[in-house]
């Protein structure tokens, strides 16, 4: 298999074997996780290739040899390991949208409970519009295994700034400029589905202004952080 | 008593002790137990014995050696402790069920909410219909003591997919091929029984329609991982 | 001070300190207390004596010399530092309580939760039948700075088999035949507080007849565990 | 830029860099920041200075060298990192309240749950009572940029004993005699923000009288500890 594998790929592949490897230890750290349901993808940049976890392993015995390398149409090009099941609305993501870098998944909670009622996540927090520029909208649901989970976030992401989507009865997708960018979006959507959820068993959120969430978005995504490298 | 014990089960029973054991480390990680309130047990293959937890016994403290061997009435057949007050449940358990090979069982936080309420766990998540292929059922309220709760867990998934049952005003009982796959169940329950009741306090969860619970089990219990072993 | 301190009591105050310090370690680790809000205290067997947390204390510096002795008035008779604010709580407890041989205090999350809106907490689950006997009484309002605290523990424990109570708006209180035992009585305390309120939002409560509590107290207290020792 | 800081400020600003490097971790210990979203300052006592967290920089990767010092107009003057974006609030309130040595800014979930619905934190329990002397109060909703959160902090704060204040849709701010005790309060409002709001769930509030929250702050400011130092 690995003839398809461009020599120019090599390095790249190793070392995002290594970052996506680590970044699924950050699911864990914050509890976005149980057992092996979540995993992380980044795209080889420059080639039409992926790297992702293999399907149900722990993520204690995930190690960089461990993540396998596959096509944007999910097939497996290199690893002894079959691809997450998830591999297909992964590739769809990266076929269609070529800004993306990272794709994450997770049944984390709070945003599982969101999507069990069929609930997009409301912006009534500033760490929500400095993240996602507004509400965490909500996708179709979809059976695995053909485009149609991913073709729904892909067009759910298209009408909001948000790079989260909760997907209906199923769990959270993220997208980001790299893996750990997705990974922050996932680790701040499970954040703020929190909060929010036990706000409103308080009493009726309060909104923020639209022109409020455009410019805090606006100021986030343009001043915060060092540079924008480390944000 | 030791007599009692073929020779060609030694190695296995060492072996199960281990793994046993290490198990009930999944179980504190998991955040499914607190103090010495959950257990799980082991089937000796090809033999009318069971491993399971000492009664009592701190999960600090739990050794290979301190896993205790009995018969499959619950009898103590080898081991130092006395054997967990559920062993009676754990042991009618193997007696009706041949293709049950470990049991767990936990008093986890929202399993034991909807146990307290006397109510099964509706399927409103993928998740849950991968791993339970439909909604987790409720068993009856029994006293411990005689065969009443092992009784109510055989009866209660004969009718169900799932490999848990909730036990009314009590906790949860797990049911695997081995011990892993039963401690999995007692993760993955506990998970949905959380996400599904934190979606309840935001409104009316919505089903997910019965021919989709089926693919998503189907699919489940036949693709996801690496040819099964790694589940 | 130390002067009244018979030398029949160095040996076993100098144990005392040593599991008292560490028994608070308990405390932190199944999250049951934050910042310095939480204590535990020791009768010395034999003698009008106590050993307790100092306060203010992180439990990250709390070593045994840290622990302090007092009377059973509550006054400082050996170590460096001030006796916790509850000792006088504590100290009620032991003279009124000739059984009692631990004491703790917490504001544990969801026991302050019913303390703060001035509810007992209900039997449904058998765990708390198990270990509690039914349910986990309320206490009265009571000022901190004289005996009220300690005359409302005790007399409401009177009429109960909880080793636990709830006291108004403040939080709870534990004891036992030692000072592991109360730590006990305050993790499953916490345990069977939030499982029985996360049970309350999804319906009403199936209360466990009184009988069936009866039956599970009494094997609970006189079956379970390894001939009493290690429960 | 390093010219503008006195000779006499060197010592101070190195113990207060390691100080508050230190107190984020325990931000991240009691679970009220997730990614970067949190900071920490200290006055350096004596000069028109503050040391402070960098902009975007993981808790893992924050050490002694990488905080920065600002002037109490937010300005940068030592450090080869942007200040946190919350910098200028911080520094207003350094300039408007000549006794607060600390400030602490956090999007704890509890607290911003009271945030996104606009109320402040009744008092219904006697640790509210001890550190905060009745309400946690509600501040104005401020756009990040100008002096609109600092003025919203102080103009809140003035009116209540308390040292934690609500941001509405936004989050929590603490205030302290130093770096560690607003981290403290941070600590403590997140702890009642939980309980009183789980509280909530079950039932109305039972207010504290007036007259017993006045007792219970005036004693647990004045005699709780030892002797002021480590409480």
């Amino acid at each position: 298999m690995s003839a398809t594998i461009p020599e120019s790929a090599r390095g790249p592949i190793e070392d995002l074997r290594e970052r996506v490897a680590a970044l699924h230890g950050e699911l864990v750290r914050y509890g976005l996780v149980v057992w092996t349901a979540g995993n992380v993808s980044a795209r080889v940049p420059g080639h039409d290739l992926m790297v992702i976890k293999p399907s149900g392993v722990s993520y204690d015995d995930l190690t960089p040899a461990s993540i396998v390398v596959c096509d944007l149409h999910g097939e497996l090009v290199e690893g002894e390991l079959s691809p997450s099941s998830d591999t297909a609305a992964h590739a769809y993501v990266y076929r269609h949208r070529p800004d993306v870098g990272g794709v994450v998944h997770t049944h984390s909670t709070y945003a599982s409970a969101w999507a069990a009622v069929g609930e997009s996540i409301p912006c009534a927090l500033t760490a929500m519009a400095d993240e996602f520029g507004g509400e965490i909208p909500l996708g179709p649901f979809a059976r695995i295994g053909d485009d149609s989970i991913g073709r729904g976030i892909v067009e759910t992401l298209a009408g909001h700034r948000s790079t989260a989507v909760i997907m209906k009865n199923h769990g959270v997708f993220t997208i980001g400029r790299d893996a750990k960018a997705a990974v922050k979006s996932a680790v701040m959507c499970e954040d703020v589905a929190r909060s929010t959820h036990i706000a409103r068993q308080l009493g009726p959120l309060v909104p923020i202004a639209e022109d409020d969430v455009d410019a805090l978005h606006d100021r986030y995504q343009n001043v915060y952080g060092q540079g924008g490298q480390q944000r």
